[in-house]
């Protein structure tokens, strides 16, 4: 888990990033970073041992109604796979189902503990026959649920994309199939996969009913802990440079600064990559000045929650301190943020209109 | 109401935007519009005729813990007051309230109907003693919470600034207030207004124990609804001018256009600024291909819901359509975003990892 722990991908992590702002406390930090591990190193045979569909075609007439896949590694994903050498190759296609096909749902937990989820979410969970998710997501998934299920996919660690395609397969194959993630899936996260997936497999969304559930993305969940840092126009930039280029993230960055924008930033930090949290605090003091606000909020509502207010010109000495990891959002004012009573403040411009 | 319909401002017609997609059907278009014209028109005297405090000095020994406000015209919010002529004034200070202040929680709906709010969220609304907000979130919020709760205060239209402080007040009186909104506090909302007015009433948010309980953004919502659209890099920008000048708007929209962010365009259209959206057209036009893909969403969850994907070409002919209007969110991809069996696709990165 040590060696997991060294690296990290941009859904993955931010898969955990958006879970820390009410992240179940019994989520470790390892556990966290080893669902950021995924895609970075090579996978145990957990995926294709626990698969029930997709990677394993001795399952296929199981009551699970699995489908076939033409290849093992289709359910072995290829952690960061990051040249066409241990490309992850995709296995079962549409054609290799004869069943007719479930449903296929993306569902957003928020926050990350049960209270954060939505009804709508709870309901498309409960109405599943199968969920799959990374398994510290899983857990958050309220016992009621899940002991109702058919049958719960999960992975402790690794595979985004196999895991993805063992949804989708689960869906082809005639079952019901819930695929979650903490946050919304629309930030930085699964939706896209899956219909990226769903598409390279000759399916289509509306084959499987595709629906995507939203729930509370870190930037709000985090920004509700702060206060109000965020009630004007607001960008969110992931620091990870896995599958965006980091000049493409850098040109952003630029971009944004000098312009009214409040910044929430995902991923700020990996053992691997921890010149990109510092680059990115260069290039928002050649825009922003030092007394900017900024309000950091690392593993919320986990045993090692800590909550954060400094100033930009403050930030770039917190880059190596435990409060800045890969559990961690740090949102950026703008520059008429302000901090009054330990809250960040970000006016909407009210007291351009009212005296008050 | 159709005078009112004809103005609207950033915060209110966001929070009008924040619950369309999944806005209760029994909300109509002039309720909508009617709660945006909210600072753009003098108020009734709803406020101050339903006020079960602040406003009113003769409900001070009412069993609500009611504060005194030493002017009626604290409750009687001067909509759109743009000059200094006619600016609200705040009404009761911290000084006027004896009892030990109660608490004070700005509660986020999310998308607009009940299975759309967290769990925290509704727990929240159950515990509190009075809830303020616009009459039409709070008829969103279920009968059984609203029932249970001592006292609701809500206006109709108008009012943001002083219906945020009539909460206040309530809660300065020693009442336990959730003031509530649609989506969430933090996104155009009023979580930061409370916190403004609450300090310009000397008194401190410590003191009230303000907290924040996040709900589902409209871009969330919306992109949900669009497929898989916002999973990279986003930025939300609102067109209205009323409390941001036209010049920064368009200024964030040249520096954001030619960058890959996925842009979530809040409060596209008013009857009273129409120009706004065209020339939000042309700058995106500068910077992006005609055919970049498009999402809009329009009054999700009502009898009028309409979801159309369309390009940037296009859109500008659209600006006249009933589709855009007060109550739509407009979703623009990035150089990556493709349209798939009517779903909106910005990918995150993985074919360029993975081969799938």
């Amino acid at each position: 888990m040590s060696t997991d722990n060294t690296t990290e991908t941009a859904e993955a992590s931010t898969t955990d990033t958006e879970s820390k702002c009410g992240a179940s406390e019994a989520r470790s930090a390892s556990e966290a970073s080893g669902e950021a591990a995924s895609t970075s190193e090579a996978e145990t045979s957990t995926d294709t041992s626990s698969s029930k569909c997709g990677g394993s075609t001795t399952d296929t007439s199981s009551e699970s109604k699995c489908g076939a896949s033409t290849s093992d590694s289709s359910s072995s994903s290829k952690c960061g796979a990051s040249s066409s050498d241990d490309e992850e190759e995709v296995g079962a296609t549409v054609d290799d189902f004869d069943a007719d096909p479930g449903r296929l749902i993306a569902v957003g937990l928020g926050p990350g503990q049960p209270e954060g989820m939505t009804t709508r979410a709870k309901k498309a969970l409960a109405d599943a026959e199968h969920i799959v998710g990374y398994t510290t997501y899983i857990d958050l998934v309220p016992d009621e649920i899940t002991d109702e299920a058919d049958d719960i996919y999960s992975t402790p660690m690794c595979g985004e994309v196999s895991r993805t395609e063992e949804a989708i397969d689960r869906a082809l194959a005639g079952n019901d199939v819930a695929i979650v993630g903490s946050g919304d899936p629309n930030v930085y996260a699964l939706a896209g996969l899956a219909l990226e997936i769903l598409e390279s497999k000759g399916g289509t969304a509306s084959a499987v009913d595709f629906e995507v559930v939203p729930g509370v993305p870190a930037a709000q969940s985090c920004g509700a802990r702060l206060g109000a840092p965020l009630v004007n126009d607001t960008v969110s930039v992931s620091l990870s440079d896995h599958l965006t280029p980091m000049e493409e993230i850098e040109s952003r960055l630029h971009a944004i600064a000098p312009e009214g924008f409040t910044i929430a930033i995902y991923n700020p930090w990996s053992r691997k990559r921890r010149e990109n949290f510092q680059r990115c605090c260069e290039i928002l003091l050649e825009h922003r000045d030092e007394d900017t606000p900024v309000g950091i909020v690392h593993g919320a509502s986990r045993d090692d929650e800590a909550t954060h207010i400094t100033d930009l010109g403050t930030l770039p000495e917190l880059g190596e301190e435990d409060i800045i990891d890969m559990t961690t959002t740090i949102i950026v004012g703008n520059e008429d943020t302000y901090v009054w009573d330990d809250r960040m403040v970000t006016p909407r411009g009210y007291e351009t209109k009212y005296d008050y």
